[in-house]
């Protein structure tokens, strides 16, 4: 695995303080699984609120969760100053998801000063079985407080 | 625009009977707007219980209701007896989604037998200003039911 | 069509000056056929040079045009100290490349200071016949010169 | 890494007799390094003649040699009657292309009977140094021979 300078300490700590404000993770009940230089996992439990109509899991339901794993761990290595957006991201459905619970990683594979790119999987864990669901690819930028100017994208 | 063939009567029908199945639209408190040919419009209010860290609707959210407008367009191509599953999707975040309500569009861009392409735009409607928010691209896939051998994508 | 906002004047200019120093394009044969504000057409004849196993043009050839068009169309917005970088693009494919010549047309969706979407679109053409075989979605970043510090994206 | 069951015998000299036939990959000076159940590794030395306008290899480039590593690792899992089309693929450009030479590395990260999903990655190389310059994520299709009905995708 990479290792990463970060450019602030506390990651966790400001990762959970951004996570808190997110409606949408209260919404789907999901938990900060883990926290480290370039690397977030968050968790979920299966719930039909969020289903698509054959009963899996709506794709957009791992999208929103794995678009937050792979958001904060570009976060975790970003100035303490510094918002993330999400400029784009892809993702791709691997296997209907109707497991017990999920687990979705997120990880940086080229950190930047203005853009980041991280790289998520999404696993639906069933008893000890754990199958690979889900992978995205996402980029991330770095948003700053401007002085002078304009902080469009 | 594009006009299509429909392999089978009755896509309002059956996409709004499909859509009442996705927990997914009911929790999201996602409406139908219009269903044509190779075309659906759904469209939600904004709510705070799907933001992301800064009070803007989570990115996921606007995916997941593309993701639904998207399928459900290539839904209306195909035959009775298909169902529609997301194989992968694209979305690029073009500003921030802090709107009053939002409108979300999928249109077939390339039908298929077993592959159908499909594009998605959702916008943010704060009065009568309507600003493009997102775009999507998606390939979707129709699984029909099979007598010999597995359904498997 | 949108309408947008030059940075600078001759974007023509600077859009076939920097074309003539992609080698690519030259080995291509590729030709410019169109350069408005947010809008760059490129064309290229058939060629078994760059075909795929089954004789079609490979997929990689269309995205190479394509990602140049969407580049340059994201280049004629920008600033005339400015560069291009393409951060990420997908490219679905639709049909078999098999035409007598091939045109290519980058629009920009969402210019930035920092960042500009981009839309593609490749069209087959045989005598009258024009088919759309090809769609791009692409994120271009615009790299300034910069005085203090790093100029890495 | 995954193991994966083969359909047919003799993956690497199908693989290999397909890779012949493409024009793109002579044209720009492509040999096949590794193929394995589910793995093609291609290698390409630095050429001008496939540069963008600053002298880096075009990203058009790595995309066409990362999308034939990718669409070979899955055919390699394929029956011997079946020819393999990309459906899609995104690249992730994360460093200027400008090594001595380049690894394109495709792999497998989800078989099926029709659909497979490829994760590439290239390499710049110089001296002993190599550093990660470019990430895919492509969706193949494989294509049998049919008795009855189409061939369409």
């Amino acid at each position: 695995m990479d290792t990463f300078t970060v450019a602030a300490p506390d990651c966790e700590a400001r990762v959970r303080a951004s996570f808190a404000q997110q409606g949408a993770m209260h919404t789907l009940g999901v938990s900060i699984g883990e926290v480290a230089p370039g690397r977030v996992v968050l968790e979920m439990a299966h719930t039909s609120a969020f289903s698509q109509q054959d009963g899996f899991m709506h794709a957009g339901a791992l999208a929103t969760v794995l678009d937050s794993a792979c958001g904060y761990a570009a976060f975790t290595l970003m100035p303490a100053d510094a918002r993330v957006l999400t400029i784009e991201f892809k993702i791709n459905l691997l296997a209907p998801a109707h497991a017990e619970r999920y687990a979705f990683e997120g990880l940086v594979t080229k950190p930047g000063r203005t853009i980041t790119v991280c790289d998520g999987t999404a696993w639906g864990v069933s008893g000890d079985v754990r199958k690979r669901i889900a992978t995205m690819t996402g980029t991330m930028m770095a948003v700053r407080p401007v002085t002078k100017g304009s902080s469009e994208r």
